[in-house]
């Protein structure tokens, strides 16, 4: 038998198929009782292999007592407990992906769809009513607008560079000023909202950015203000939002992140203000061939003593 | 009585409204018999305004003896007939709107939207659908893709800077070689296709442009490639576009305007692989804004016998 892996969440079949060319995967969404699937293979298998979005934790690891690697599939690695992998030496990789350049993208989509009401003209042409009832609805342009951008991170930056080319000014909040940026750093958030026309959010889920978009934030965005989510759920205060939206004390949010994915409340999936897509910020091809194939790379050069791609590797 | 004015195509209701603070306006949309309007009103009225997208011909001001003056409510003069206003020394005058640039947005929001099916991810999640069945259709990112731009006029351009800044390489087709642009010019339209992931039409509506899109050069564009249209309808073979997206032959087309407009047939209504806009191209609020206020103030200016700026004047 081949080298046995734990595949301990959900990645694509097709991913799973190209594992089992070289490996001997159990796969707990294959199965009804993933604990008893732990149980069984735990004390055997020396690969974990975890989607980035859902990382693992001490817990999981003191099931694996022989595992010496985790192949993160993805290139988040804010849910792993890399304390608990530091201290047995477990070698952690994950796959460079260029998932926030898709990211940011989106972003920029959810700006655009939002400014011109993209999902909404579309039903309209697509009922037929376009013929009989025209459609008067008005946009806005993006050239001479202003975005906010939450957090300037990797994907912050991203978004800043592609606002800038359509001719916004850019403005950021964020724990600190970057020193390398061009853009106008703004210390308190809710200023940050008064003078945005969209507002962008970049951050992590953190304990410091759960429901930081609150109803005080929102009321400071105003009624022309767009605000456009493409970090966490979480980092909004989902009611208020719903609320915002429905009282029209914002223009519009687009969102592909949701509090309690993947449910969208009725509400907001009702609203005519909103532009809603299925958490598809790194949905893209070129990102997920990248992760099909790093992802199996990275075991195969572990388990063969090759040393593993310097883009790849998170521990050691 | 204030100046006579006929409005001789659809201008917002609260345009007209504005221009009755000024003059005495004649409106052909606001009867049912508009050649009788036009026979009664005909010989005294001195101003003319219409629509850009409708133009006028030489039989319209023939009808209109004491005419001095067209203010045209748009940017676009393609459609009017300026050696016939020549030779009777017509003023000719436009609204300076930034309407190119809303074009050009709206190019990279189709873009976008067709490169994430952004409208379909969005029917999905409003649907409730997300919640039980999930989102697994798979979209293409824009960075080191290849766009391909049909005429490199103002707005091609407008929409090649922002393609580069998400890291698209840029080409384009033309009748020629332009030799202030760092993109690099394809002369034979079925090459550019064939080099193309997005191909985005910004040509001008002539006898040379109609039907340039055809079964050939769609099959060029091939099936990983998305089709983007925002220039006028005829430049498309709508039924070819429409056999090229139920074969696959071609991923995607995304089309704010259509053959015969404002009907879209219904097989490409039905399309999954369509993203389909009601002619918004210029419908945002700022160019509006603009253009509300810039026929007005062409009309008065020309009747107070004031210069005319410089970005509205036509002719002379």
């Amino acid at each position: 038998m081949s080298i046995e892996i734990l595949v301990g969440g959900k990645i694509p079949p097709d991913n799973v198929e190209e594992l089992r060319k070289t490996f001997t995967a159990h796969v707990v969404t294959e199965t009804e009782d993933p604990d008893a699937l732990i149980a069984e293979v735990g004390p055997r298998v020396r690969g974990l292999v975890v989607p980035g979005f859902r990382g693992f934790d001490r817990a999981m690891l003191d099931k694996l007592p022989k595992v010496e690697m985790v192949s993160v599939w993805g290139a988040g690695i804010s849910e792993l407990d890399l304390d608990a992998a530091r201290e047995r030496n477990i070698v952690v990789t994950r796959t460079p992906d260029d998932s926030k350049v898709a990211v940011a993208e989106l972003g920029l989509g959810l700006m655009l769809a939002a400014a011109r009401w993209i999902p909404d003209s579309e039903r309209v042409v697509r009922s037929g009513a376009w013929e009989t009832d025209g459609y008067p609805r008005m946009g806005v342009g993006l050239a001479g607008r202003r975005c906010g951008i939450v957090a300037l991170g990797v994907i912050g930056r991203f978004v800043a560079e592609r606002a800038a080319a359509f001719g916004m000014s850019i403005a950021y909040f964020g724990p600190r000023k970057k020193v390398d940026v061009p853009y106008r750093f703004e210390p308190d958030l809710k200023t940050l909202a008064q003078q945005s026309d969209f507002m962008v959010l970049c951050c992590p889920d953190t304990p410091e950015t759960r429901g930081l978009i609150d109803a005080e934030v929102l009321g400071a965005l105003g009624p022309d203000g767009t605000l456009v989510n493409i970090a966490r759920g979480p980092v909004v205060d989902e009611d208020a939002l719903i609320e915002a939206l429905e009282k029209g004390t914002i223009r519009a949010a687009a969102l592909d992140v949701y509090a309690n994915e993947p449910h969208v409340p009725e509400r907001l999936r009702n609203s005519d203000r909103a532009v809603l897509v299925a958490h598809i910020g790194t949905q893209i091809q070129d990102v997920r061939e990248k992760r099909k194939h790093f992802f199996i790379q990275n075991l195969q050069d572990h388990f063969a003593g090759r040393p593993i791609a310097q883009a790849a590797r998170v521990l050691p």
